[in-house]
């Protein structure tokens, strides 16, 4: 999809989640991350991946609603925007936060392409689409938007060019 | 489904996590408790709830999942047992553990009949078989078991009667 569909805004924030993941890579993580932004414009959370010294749940969505929930649970008018398109485990923590909007910038599809050669991201083939849309209220999911630009983050990590 | 066709030992483990979904209300926590057992026997980990006290992403098994990893990766020969059959959320956070059976009480369509007046536990209509089926290995998923017993800890909790 071209960014032309997307408003300058998004795309704007959609551009700093990208930042994000490229920061998570350059601090020896793996390359993803996210915002969240809320209705006002407040950027009120930004989270990079942390599973090499974290745990197998730091993913950069999974650790932002992690985060922001400890303070905050009305969260429906925010919007999350990730550099990739979340797995099953952040799609859920994305809809058990209450975020009832999620832009991603790669899809699981092009990354499947990235990482199924690597022992450290095995391929889960079920997209954030088909776990958001069994919610029981709306929850709008936006993307594949720049992936040119999202692959970035990514290029040689999942190939051992670390 | 009947305890019969469990084996005695997988029946003793699923009642330890039904036990700690119980310490878990007992906690002023939502009734979800999980154990690990690895390929000797060991309980290598056992996770409640902290959902009220912590934040969003701690269900039961996420909680789980993040505690055991961030020491131990090596968990395939490993099995879950669950009080509540995993949520999408914790589907997933199982996946990327490696561990590769889990087994449930409370089917999630039990579970989503206490809940879903409950603005606490919003349903999503997607189970566990759906997640783990996508994943590129095998991952067993044995249940629903024992629900006469797994539903005790939820009696009365979801309509107010805390």
């Amino acid at each position: 999809m071209s960014s032309t569909e997307l408003s300058e805004k998004d795309l704007a924030y959609l551009r700093e989640a990208i930042k994000v993941s490229q920061q998570a890579r350059d601090e020896g993580q793996h390359p993803f991350g996210c915002i969240i932004v809320d209705e006002n414009d407040n950027v009120i959370m930004s989270a990079g991946n942390r599973v090499p010294d974290g745990d197998v749940t730091q993913h950069a969505e999974t650790r932002a609603v992690g985060l922001i929930t400890k303070t905050r649970r009305d969260l429906e008018k925010c919007t999350l925007y990730t550099s990739t398109e979340p797995c099953a485990m952040c799609s859920g923590a994305i809809f058990w936060s209450g975020i009832r909007r999620m832009i991603f910038g790669l899809s699981n599809e092009n990354l499947i392409k990235l990482t199924q050669k690597s022992g450290e991201c095995p391929p889960l083939y079920i997209n954030s689409r088909d776990i958001l849309g069994a919610a029981s209220h709306p929850i709008e999911v936006v993307g594949p938007y720049i992936e040119d630009e999202a692959i970035i983050p990514h290029k040689g990590f999942w190939d051992g060019g670390r």
